[in-house]
């Protein structure tokens, strides 16, 4: 598996317009956002350098961001590495045992086709894979 | 505040050598292990793009990352951005009100000049400013 970057850093927070002064205050500054609808998430992205900063708001308590804001608070959420093709990435981790909330690619936000590690796999961290932009 | 990437994605693990086997089926590498002792931790940099991964195995239970672990358990930890002139950067944060652990740049791991925010400064999130390399 070839795995490029970090492609961005997921954040939940309870109100983007509310986190955002943080991550201005740092220097960095939003480019889009874009509702999630099947994921019940609005987004924000703040590029910095390669990667990006995606915050992360729920649109309903019962979504999986909203669920991690009632049980852990605001913090780091996911972290998304960009690989070169997404299909034989999933292959190979499989192939090794590791457990995948998807089997195949489904569009994330900015039209990436992405994928994500059970949690349990990641041994307490939430991987997201996406495949390279430009591919 | 001029912030150029992601230096790093700080993980806590209760063991660097079990942890290492995700991030190696992922296509990442360890590069250098080392020990920060003020810190009570064993740190392993796992390089990917312009940033790394930094894995964070405590070596006592009540160090930071030790708390950490027995309070959420293994995870995402701290994010580390590279900033330009860190001394001006918390300077800049200070300002605007911000709350810092440090209040002058202290040794991190691999020789950075680095200061931690705190964490109710980053809404839950726990962010580490390090001097940009070569500057």
């Amino acid at each position: 598996m070839r795995t490029y970057k970090i492609d961005h850093l997921g954040i939940a927070v309870t109100s983007i317009d509310e986190a955002l002064g943080v991550y201005r205050a740092l220097g960095l500054a939003e480019t889009h956002r874009e509702e999630v609808e099947s994921q019940g998430v609005r987004t924000a992205f703040l590029p910095v350098g390669e990667s990006s900063v995606e915050l992360l708001e729920p649109t309903s308590d019962s979504s999986p961001v909203g669920k991690f804001l009632a049980k852990r608070g605001p913090g780091l959420h996911h972290v998304c590495l960009a690989v070169d093709d997404i299909e034989a990435a999933l292959a190979e981790l499989r192939a090794k045992g590791f457990r995948l909330l998807q089997d195949a690619p489904v569009p994330g936000a900015g039209g990436k086709r992405v994928a994500f590690l059970h949690p349990a796999a990641g041994q307490g961290v939430l991987i997201e894979l996406a495949e390279k932009e430009g591919r």
